[in-house]
């Protein structure tokens, strides 16, 4: 961290904390974690938290959004006219992760995954998780639905099958991090290739 | 509890501190559990569980091997000479989960996915989680190359079908809690059928 106390913006200094969460979170994970620790991983003083949040609760609410707005952002699938190309880059990105500068793909996995179950005890949580659910559940669907309207893909049923892959896709990272799968979402991969995907690919 | 103080022996005394872990952590979650709230779920007094276990975690570590005993111990499949009846058994079993008398197979699946998800943070839960793992995906494995030898099914690759499936099933029971999508189950199934096991029966 580079900023002065006096200079950063309000924008800023969230992210300041929020990347401080980051740290806090990986190194004690979500069951350990207090507020100090959050203060140890950040130059500004620990009053600064307590200015933004109220409480860690909303602390870890606001960092969930945070988690999952920069997840989504960083996706990067070109919509093409190839909707077979598409649904590749999609489920590949998924599995294997858009790169991020200071913390990797997986360290924000770890984190990801360890308040998503967490959300079974917690209503808003569970409202965060199940939006972003829907949006890369539906981004699967969408390019399988297009897929069929081109006539390149059977006429499968593009809802479950979405669902599906975006379950497989879950488990893998899941398997990866709580199991030390390493892989995993290779595995998966191939997984989806030669058992799911070949539905699509009937002719071939 | 009906034990009296008096004439428990110590293998039902571990009983009755599992259960009451069981009962606690329904209640208030990994994260909050104190050894004083499984305290108050049991009819002896608070000592025994520092007499029978050394720690918090002593005691975790004890409850997840337990838990897991007497998940595969319930499972109750016939081994038959048609694989496709035992391969649809085993994995309605893992979806659907078997009875037991006071808890149900969600509330116990609960507390089994939050200790999976920690896991991460813990190399022995990681272990005892890494070889049910494999003794479940090495159930639905072994159905498969059952399959193959007697020339029912396509022959596959068996080894990445069952881990497929196992991770599917992984996903769904996931979702269910931490989503509290109660369909979940019942969708991986008919995905599973649809997009999975339709590649053993070729000639249906």
């Amino acid at each position: 961290m580079s900023e002065s106390r006096e200079t950063v913006s309000s924008k800023d200094t969230e992210e300041v904390i929020m990347e401080a969460t980051f740290r806090a979170l990986s190194k004690h994970g979500y069951t350990d974690l207090r507020m100090r620790d959050i203060g140890e991983e950040m130059d500004l003083t620990r009053q600064v938290i307590h200015y933004h949040f109220d409480g860690k609760y909303d602390l870890l609410s606001a960092f969930l959004e945070y988690v999952i707005d920069q997840y989504e952002g960083s996706v990067e699938v070109d919509e093409t006219d190839d909707p077979r190309a598409e649904l590749d880059a999609r489920i590949d990105q998924c599995l294997f992760g858009p790169e991020f500068e200071e913390f990797g793909h997986w360290e924000r996995m770890k984190v990801y995954h360890e308040l998503y179950t967490h959300a079974q005890n917690d209503g808003d949580h569970r409202e965060i998780f199940d939006e972003h659910y829907d949006r890369v559940r539906g981004s699967i669907v969408d390019v399988v639905e297009d897929g069929i309207e081109q006539g390149v893909f059977e006429p499968v049923d593009a809802e479950r099958m979405g669902q599906l892959i975006t379950d497989v896709i879950h488990a893998a990272r899941g398997r990866r991090m709580a199991l030390g799968h390493t892989d995993a979402p290779e595995e998966a991969r191939a997984a989806i290739d030669d058992f799911v995907l070949s539905s699509l690919y009937a002719d071939d």
